[in-house]
């Protein structure tokens, strides 16, 4: 098919599937002449994948790469599946302070981090190196700065919640590699909007039976 | 305190502080001369609260600028403090097609959307006009273009886990109606990222009791 066609059945704009193109979002088309090329399903699924990832997803173009070059080389083991899923989803090097500690061979097991100690009453199997662990508590310490504190025990109830998605999420994967690994990768990105919705309207729902009471009560009325 | 105080105490450059009175999101300080201001403790949260927001919860200046406005204006009653909090958080207009529908004054009750479909199975007490109802059609569109279907068994499974969630939001409000909007808005953005994390870890923790098994299975190896 032609640009056009490719854009029409997309839902794309030709200039947007051209930026994807010249940023190698995107595998070229068939050439056919100077300035024509040739573009079959491949790329219209690439092309809604690419801009679900960027506009669903909030990935910038790095992480869109990243996460495109996991699912193009399909891992040859189950043992590393994981490994490049969790890869493809951290986002970039960030600053763990405790590692630091570590690599500095001062050992300080009185003082670890807030979020290896949820690792650690949870039981979790989680390798030591994991980017979410410094961000879990770098996202901690930015939330307690503006007056929003997780003590253990709600920390301990939100992980139970979050387990059961993840369970959820695991229990859907196919069992042969590049399948799962497209499952794992793609359904973390895109279900997180989805689950944000869910929270909004969740809220929404108990703080009707909880506040709405209370605001009836003291005006003498009934709500339902 | 001076502004170069106010960035050393607050952790953010003076540039950026520079920037956020510029943009409005952050109050002047008392003019001491024609170059000076002196900035006080509420400047210090205020700028915390304006960089957490941007880079922990992602948020545009726009964005920000609304839940700056929805915090700086207590609701009245307790009726408002959920349309207040909604509003703030809500990304802009969405079209929502069956919104649409309704406007026209067609009732189509065959085919109500899977969000609305949701709700009713769910039976949740949500206002038709919230524009999560909308945003998450869209976000389950964008994942079922890519090929991450979520059926109605799925989707009710994830709205029980995050129904949970939400309990646990809405358990640690307190009952001061402009604390209680600060503490729904701020813990709603600032709680995604940790939320995030928490599924990433407990996805692995997840698969590696699924996978790890599965793989050792054919190594002969045991891996606990």
């Amino acid at each position: 098919m032609k640009i056009s066609v490719l854009a029409a059945t997309s839902g794309v704009s030709v200039p947007t599937i051209k930026f994807y193109l010249r940023e190698g979002l995107l595998h070229p088309g068939a050439v056919l002449n100077r300035t024509q090329a040739d573009y079959d399903t491949s790329h219209v699924d690439r092309v809604r994948l690419v801009r679900a990832l960027i506009v669903s997803g909030g990935l910038s173009l790095a992480e869109v790469r990243k996460v495109l070059d996991a699912l193009d080389a399909p891992p040859p083991t189950w043992h590393q599946l994981l490994g490049r899923a969790q890869d493809a989803l951290s986002p970039g090097q960030v600053a763990d302070p405790t590692a630091a500690q570590d690599a500095d061979g001062i050992v300080k097991p009185s003082t670890p981090s807030p979020a290896r100690r949820l690792i650690s009453r949870q039981r979790w199997q989680i390798h030591s190196d994991t980017p979410a662990i410094g961000e879990l508590d770098r996202a901690l310490a930015v939330a307690g700065d503006a007056g929003i504190i997780l003590d253990d025990a709600i920390l301990d109830g939100y992980a139970g919640a979050v387990t059961e998605i993840a369970q959820l999420d695991i229990q859907s994967v196919p069992d042969e590699p590049a399948a799962a690994l497209r499952q794992v990768v793609l359904g973390t990105v895109l279900l997180e909007p989805v689950l944000r919705c869910l929270r909004l309207l969740t809220q929404q729902d108990v703080s009707f039976r909880t506040f709405w009471r209370r605001a009836v009560q003291n005006d003498g009325d009934v709500a339902e």
